[in-house]
């Protein structure tokens, strides 16, 4: 028997480093070989480690190391005005840890890489090793992160919800089917009741998770599995708590990556979007006063197509300086059944969509909570409560008035990062037919 | 056009409340009716807020308040040591926000409830509104950030990998499909090629997703989905530094539980667990010292069973004062293809299982990271490695020797708060007969 504690190896960060924390300091670094130049007898290699790019230089040749070499290397550390990350290592000592059976089937560089999108999804596995695809991920884990240390600090709990279901959310014929022992099953579309149900019990919960939809759309915007980060809260007063909540979740996005994630800001040369004030307007009122603007005709009054989302995005930008617009009182047709209707309006509904430089990111909206007002609701749109038996429990023993919303994490980061197709944004797409890496 | 800005309501939590943060003080609060007595002419009202039961005290008898009525009440918040959170509301003014159609189906008391496990879990959607349920998933939801924010320290990067896939990680029958648009998929039983593969460009890697299982196991441990946090490491000497990393997160674990979520552990009368220091036991040994102490003669040398676990924990917990123990090198034939032998002998792995009062909970170990090592052992095992392209291309183009774990999320609450049934520990569980609610 022998006994395990936590181990505490001491690691600096890329910033400590940079403000010279080790200092003509011995250190040892381990990370994959990303290049290797070797100009006259001096070797020049940069090192990936987790924290970032480091530049290594030794005195002499060093044939047995390629790149993708896994490697460990000691040597002092000093500053250094000219390497990338403002310091070098001058090496002592190198060994290798690994070598790869085979060189890269394409540079890593993105400047040489000149793959179509196709091809360089075939190559993910490897192509995600580039620091300009990284900086996406990393950005896009200190989005969900940020999602949910502000929810945390707003008194909402996580929940884990089942994606194998019985009954889709969102309705239609966008969903997946699944044999479950001999039983007809689906993929969550949404985890929409469930989180509804959790308001019940903890009045404000959150979820990070991936969601499935059977659409066949072959577009830059679909993905047909997503990451979707949902919230739900009770005792709202209206859906503007909603979007409130959202405007609050994105300034702490904003105030995150633009401090810990800065390199992979610049990196990538990304924005991060005003979120002070967002403006909000109402779905037939952002429809005229694009079509205005823009000259063209509204063609259906319902509905926002992908080029009317752009139209107002575009307003936006260009009215109000804005990044972010809330679309508010959609109309109740285009609406799953669970959204509350406008009492002044009831052709519209207390609900909105969030785009993001002209694309939307986040649906939401105030969700009806009285028993009979639901029952009857579905009633008219032909739905059989007595299929929903489990989600309409909630509503017979009493729920307090909530609301809540669902942001697609891959579409955020792909408005966020000015990439042009989602699928860039997400590390293994799913789409009509691409089914790996 | 409006503007909307962050909320930034003041909200107190209830240890707040406790130590007099409004002590005299006119506040309004918004939650749940509990539970409502009447006592002659005085009403006692318990509200359930999202930050636990708050007793309410009014002067006169309120006829329309009933059980899980919304309630907003405002009045005098006062310190009183018979009230449950040690303080309860005066109440001036109440008004009810919204009201169940029909009286709970059961009451939420524990105590009192007397269901079997099958009718329960069908209550489910209002059962969770039970402070003691409640207290379970809030652990829950503690066990999960614990795991991230020790892990983010530690600079592993959060990723999102697909669950609908081509091919399955650990192999076998025990695997859902899928139909996807005319071809042929399953459900992920793990993240394992995902996160290795992620390992080569961001070196450390956590997730914390569903995975699906289609085993036909009825038992009290599992479920066909389940929450499984993952997490692999590039870079390290052996398998103990994944251990090591994981006995680290279980201390930050109890420390978070321990602070924050005390309360919880309270209503529950959960023990934390000693995490200072884990015991680590090779397979083979594991089972002969629990043999020979209970007197049992061992059936299979090359596996372990449920009773077999129960064993070694209870050995752990008498002789080494361990609620935890870590077994290790298990058998080469009962681990998948990816897991490394031990070069000593390569009949058992550089693996381990962590087991927690006697049921496992995590199972890990190195990898092979070699891609002639990896093909030959695909191909030993009458494995295609032609089928696994891009899963075999990050070995082709060069990996670190890495490790990693899966920690099963229900389970290791299920021991946590002393539950006799994983589904107890799961929201909405899913089994062989359940797939709602």
């Amino acid at each position: 028997m022998e006994l395990i504690r936590a181990a505490e190896r001491q690691t600096l960060t890329m910033a400590e480093l940079r403000e010279g924390a080790r200092n003509n300091q011995a250190v040892t670094l381990r990370g994959m070989v990303h290049a290797v130049r070797d100009m006259g007898g001096v070797t020049f290699l940069t090192l990936r480690t987790r924290a970032g790019v480091v530049q290594c230089v030794w005195e002499t040749e060093e044939d047995g190391i390629t790149g993708e070499c896994a490697l460990e290397v000691s040597g002092i550390l000093r500053l250094e005005g000219r390497a990338p990350g403002g310091f070098e290592l001058a090496v002592d000592r190198a060994a290798v840890l690994s070598r790869p059976a085979a060189p890269l089937p394409v540079p890593l560089s993105k400047g040489r890489r000149h793959l179509n999108l196709d091809t360089e999804l075939g190559l993910r596995p490897v192509v995600l090793r580039a620091p300009e695809e990284q900086a996406v991920f990393r950005l896009q884990a200190g989005i969900a992160r940020a999602f949910r240390e502000y929810l945390q600090d707003r008194g909402f709990t996580e929940i884990h919800t089942p994606k194998i279901v019985h009954a889709g959310a969102e309705g239609g014929s966008n969903i997946f089917r699944l044999d479950y022992f001999g039983r007809k099953a689906f993929l969550a579309q949404s985890p929409q009741f469930y989180k509804q149900t959790m308001v019940g019990a903890f009045e404000r919960v959150f979820e990070v998770a991936p969601v499935f939809r059977a659409e066949k759309h072959a577009t830059p915007r679909h993905l047909n599995e997503y990451t979707s980060m949902d919230f739900e809260m009770g005792f709202i007063d209206s859906f503007y708590d909603v979007m409130e909540m959202e405007a609050g979740f994105l300034r702490a996005m904003t105030e995150l990556l633009g401090g810990e994630y800065a390199g992979e800001l610049e990196l990538l040369g990304a924005e991060l979007p005003p979120v002070e004030e967002i403006p909000a307007v109402r779905f037939d009122e952002a429809k005229r006063l694009a079509a205005e603007k823009y000259g063209y005709r509204i063609r259906d009054p319902y509905d926002l197509e992908p080029e009317e989302e752009q139209a107002i995005g575009r307003y936006a930008k260009e009215e109000w300086g804005a990044d972010f617009v809330f679309v508010t009182h959609y109309p109740s047709k285009k609406r799953p059944f669970y959204a509350m209707d406008d009492p002044a309006d009831p052709r519209y509904t207390l609900s909105f969509d969030l785009l993001f430089r002209g694309m939307e990111v986040t649906t939401g909206g105030q969700r009806v909570h009285d028993y009979a007002a639901q029952v009857e609701k579905m009633e008219k749109r032909g739905m059989h409560p007595e299929e929903f038996t489990h989600y309409l429990m909630i509503f017979k023993h009493g729920m307090p008035p909530h609301g809540g919303l669902g942001i697609g994490l891959e579409r955020l980061t792909m408005k966020l990062c000015g990439l042009d197709n989602v699928r860039r944004a997400c590390l293994f797409p799913r789409d009509l037919t691409r089914l790996e890496p």
